[in-house]
């Protein structure tokens, strides 16, 4: 049976094991088709309701529930560990991607005394590069910008050669590339830059949920991700950072705060960093959001990263299967690794008129997908609710749509936001 | 009419113009008497219905909502600027109050090359003194520390003599001192730090929603605070910060994020700050908990500040006039200024048994008060939905108690948490 067949979708969608999860989720239009859970997450049926309990509980029990509260950033960190490879003790629900990216950077540097240069990719997200420029001029440190591959993103030789002088502080790279979908070999990178001396600072936001991921296990140091992509926690939900159990004792946050403050309650004269990985905390923890990301967190842990990767893998296939069958001969290219075991859970499709076709689809053609500037259609397929069909039903509709040169017709507002 | 009387309670409860606002409140069991709304604000019964109707559009818009979403941070914001005595476009709200101290401080020493001494009170809030604690230890700067009087708190005297050898970046205190209550001067303690060449940042958390808050006509330059206290916005809820108008473009967050960058999703190399106020911010902004924001500042917007001011004024009047005549004689002191102008929307009283005393309030009395160490009890009256007759009971409770001695059959636990 060909892939250019919708029964061939049908019957993968028949075998997936992990099909019943799509009704753990709150579908919308049943037409509409959406291959943008890398951006946004859908909304698990659970989370209104855990959401509306502990709204509750605070008009209930008002401040006299900050006991049962003030543990959630570690209790849903230690429910997140597993999925990223980590201990319990390893992982905190903490502020945003950016401000958690900004602390361990920062935390990182000053560990490295002596060595100021921090890596990264050129490609990289960003509020990634952002975050380490600010730091490099402000701290007086240099900004290495690796040029990988477009489409394989940074390999560890990439790292290997850009770590020769001694002088690396820190090497920071997303897991899975926001654009192409590349998976960096995380245990390599690792390597050559523990090899040189460096710390590692990983941004699992568009891995984890989707990818296993093996931080303890590869020596990683430091990781950050958000939850509102393959973890489902709603938009702009509570992040996360991981630093290795070893590490903690060592590092600091740059940003001293009361919820990272040993025996926080004594109110002490001075700064005493709290044991283990709440030193990272810094304000008051949002109670509210904690519940969303519990739910997501919860949700992923209980279909199991195994099975999630294995339908991930052949939703992506699928993808490119019907690429190469159908839209290579319409002017797309792939921009994501050919290699299965290369990607994550995205694939990026490249077409010189990306962003007039990304608009056709979404206003002719039912199918939210996600763009990037500046040639860049990214089809994010999580493997918790994306049916087979999904994908075989999108690229149909994306081919019929750019054969009938519908996306000619269509406004070319300013790219939208993710 | 004696304030020992509890019909003078209920004659000021009749005449009370904002005695209807209780009721748009969620009220737990009526027999509580909640004290420490100045620690966790009550639940407005609107945010369960606009948070609810927010997770809603999550799910059936997902990332199509983003355009509506996006300027939420600036639009609630302008909300809150006028409780603040902001214009619009001075406000946003972001993060935590502790990364929004850092944010800003770390900008106020950018701003000052040269000068390295940072003022503030040796008795703010742990959480101001550990972040200023942090980034002068992490930029060799000095934090130098005020002794003010605990009751009165620091004067614009106190902050002048600090400010003498010219080598102050900025000052940053409290508006509403946090264990007394006191009332800064924010007009004469701005003007003789401006007089040394320093900048002011304010930290409002203790008064926003309780005290009008006047930034732009004392020509404040910095301030920060929380929307869990008077602001009823919830468990942990997102914070805000100000930076006056004409300093903006002067100043720089030190976290560069993507949300603080100028045309944001064309995604560029380098960094360049947002114009206005937004270039404080740093990643994804908190959809869920905005809409909780903008129910707890709509509603004191609605009530109106001057109104809730003078409310505010009579119960922390009544909670003085019944300290002298019950507490006194029991050894309670009073723990803020005697003046009506000077003190916040809590009171403070000192007792050498202050924790026991606490949790026999909370076990035996059915009222929540606020302990803070060594031997505050903070009784926190928000003028939205504190009855006179609420802080009549209270410390009626209050006096019965001591004086049968239950305060001595209870278990003195670890202190708990705010």
């Amino acid at each position: 049976m060909s892939a250019t067949e919708r029964s061939h979708a049908e019957a993968l969608d028949a075998a997936d094991p992990l099909a019943g999860f799509r009704d753990r989720f709150v579908l919308d239009d049943p037409e509409r088709i959406y291959v943008d859970g890398n951006s946004l997450g859908r909304l698990p049926v659970a989370t209104p309701t855990l959401l509306a309990e502990r709204v509750r509980e605070w008009g209930s029990r008002l401040v006299t529930a900050w006991p049962d509260w003030i543990e959630l950033p570690e209790r849903v960190g230690d429910l997140l560990a597993p999925l990223l490879g980590a201990r319990p003790g390893e992982v905190v629900m903490a502020d945003s991607t950016t401000v958690n990216l900004y602390k361990l950077a920062a935390a990182a540097l000053d560990a490295r005394p002596g060595r100021r240069a921090i890596i990264t990719d050129a490609a990289n997200f960003p509020t990634d590069r952002y975050v380490f420029e600010g730091l490099a001029a402000r701290e007086g440190a240099e900004l290495r910008l690796l040029q990988a591959d477009a489409v394989e993103g940074p390999s560890a030789a990439d790292v290997e050669n850009a770590c020769t002088a001694g002088d690396v502080a820190f090497v920071s790279l997303q897991h899975v590339d926001y654009r192409s979908g590349a998976l960096a070999d995380m245990e390599a990178i690792t390597a050559v830059a523990h090899e040189a001396g460096a710390l590692v600072l990983w941004d699992l936001s568009h891995s984890a949920g989707a990818v296993p991921v093996r931080l303890d296990e590869v020596g990683a140091d430091l990781a950050v991700g958000c939850t509102y992509k393959y973890l489902n926690a709603g938009p702009g939900a509570l992040a996360y950072l991981y630093v290795r159990g070893d590490l903690q004792e060592e590092l600091r946050s740059p940003i001293w705060g009361w919820f990272g403050q040993r025996d926080q309650f004594l109110m002490g004269p001075g700064y005493d960093p709290a044991p283990g990985v709440a030193r990272f905390l810094a304000g008051t923890p949002p109670v509210l959001d904690l519940s969303a990301a519990e739910v997501g967190i919860r949700l992923t842990g209980e279909a199991g990263l195994d099975a999630l990767r294995a339908k991930s893998v052949a939703l992506t296939e699928l993808v490119v299967e019907l690429r190469d069958a159908w839209l290579a001969p319409l002017g797309f290219g792939l921009g994501s690794p050919r290699e299965p075991g290369r990607r994550g859970g995205h694939v990026s499709l490249r077409h010189e008129e990306a962003w007039p076709i990304c608009r056709a689809l979404l206003e002719r053609a039912n199918v939210v997908p996600d763009f990037r500037v500046p040639d860049s259609i990214r089809l994010g397929l999580p493997p918790l609710y994306t049916r087979f069909v999904d994908a075989w039903d999108a690229l149909d509709r994306l081919r019929r749509l750019v054969e009938a040169g519908v996306h000619h017709e269509v406004d070319a507002a300013p790219a939208r936001v993710t």
